[in-house]
């Protein structure tokens, strides 16, 4: 079987972002699966054919695409961000155990890329710089109560944390019930970074506390990051502060 | 003042995975810093001063890389895999938080890169495909007992555990005394991963289950990653097998 399939991370912003893997390996694909707006900052090469679907088709978009590939093609299907990251790479993986004995003997390939957190952190510090967790807020995939546990076990052990997904239109609270449930755990003093677009057209950064926190200033585009008792905000004259966590720690504060 | 300080991200392994944001910052560098074996990777530009130093020397590292782009200069620090994940960013942020009011004027700018878990979760598929931590096991810098009870706090929330720094010459027991611990609290059958030098020479990744994993298969290179009680391995003839974690998940199985 000569069929390949590759999944691609194109990072959380432009071209800037692209490892030269990423670049070498959108090149030689005959054909590109992805959701719209990852395909849309993929430039057009001849003869190689596109196939963007809607946001939420990750299963039914990874299944078209190993069937492509099955067929014998070299199939890539691009993913924002890093594609390990809930993101297509584990939608491919699920559709190939799931899918007949053909998509198991194919040829595929993840290839890595920025993931957003990494992105925002590195647009105000380091403040993933100790133990962390990323954690997604979305409740279409499983029960708030498991959410919940886990934010106050991250918490109370002083992760810092990484909250993906943390609301859309059929989501609109939960980003506000995680702060509540965090801060119920850690000081209202505790650093919080929005994180929007970065990389992007309409990047918008804000560092603020738990204490202050609205969960209005996030949307859709946004990643956000709440820092543990260790993590520190630096002042800085004319300049954005900046926050980081530091790679030493001494005890759970909580 | 127009000293300037990037703290770039080379990615775990080859040029491959450098961003063209990182090829461009390490361009335009007047000096660089880095642990040596990290510099090595780095092109020789003429005109271009070279700072290597030892692998534990970051704080030293950092001031020195700040006083240098204090007098002036466009300073770069290189950091293996990303700044901003147990790496470069933290430190250079510490130092200007302790150092002279000067640093604080500087601009400072961070270069995000593939860490090294994700490379390793590439390698294999997805199994950081839902919620998942990462923990350093470095007790240099923290008390043994704070690493146990956020491993703990992780496995039993059904978080993934990515292991940074599991073993090093000096800390020897550490990672086995790891799979103790998270193994009170998983099935035998979790898997679990060791990426060894992944992108580089002597590259080897090993897919096994907490109950079969010895600690001796991890050096100072290797990243290991613990599943949770959701992560699955999917046997393919002919080739290595794939190990993801659904993008749902059910309950707390712990």
């Amino acid at each position: 079987m000569s069929g390949r399939l590759t999944v691609i991370g194109l990072g959380p912003g432009d071209a800037r972002w692209l490892t030269a893997e990423a670049h070498a390996a959108l090149a030689t694909a005959e054909a590109i699966y992805g959701y719209g707006a990852y395909l849309d900052r993929v430039p057009v090469l001849p003869g190689q054919m596109r196939h963007p679907s809607d946001n939420r088709d990750e299963q039914a978009r990874g299944a078209a695409a190993l069937g492509h590939a099955a067929n014998g093609a070299h199939v890539a299907v691009v993913s924002g961000g890093d594609p390990g990251v809930f993101a297509m790479a584990a939608a491919v993986c699920a559709e190939i155990e799931a899918g007949p004995p053909a998509w198991r003997e194919l040829n595929v390939a993840i290839v890595p890329g920025i993931t957003a957190m990494l992105a925002v952190a590195a647009r105000v510090g380091a403040p993933l710089g100790h133990d962390f967790c990323a954690l997604s807020l979305s409740d279409n995939l499983k029960p708030w109560e498991l959410i919940e546990h886990r934010l106050k076990a991250a918490a109370s052990a002083g992760f810092v944390i990484a909250i993906y997904n943390p609301v859309s239109r059929a989501r609109p609270w939960q980003l506000g019930a995680a702060f509540d449930c965090v801060g119920r755990l850690l000081s209202g003093s505790t650093p919080v970074i929005f994180g929007r677009a970065i990389g992007r057209m309409g990047e918008h950064v804000e560092v603020t506390t738990l204490g202050a926190a609205k969960s209005s200033a996030a949307d859709m585009a946004t990643l956000v990051i709440v820092g543990s008792a260790d993590t520190r905000i630096v002042a800085r004259e004319g300049r954005a502060p900046l926050v980081y966590t530091p790679r030493a720690a001494a005890m759970v504060h909580a």
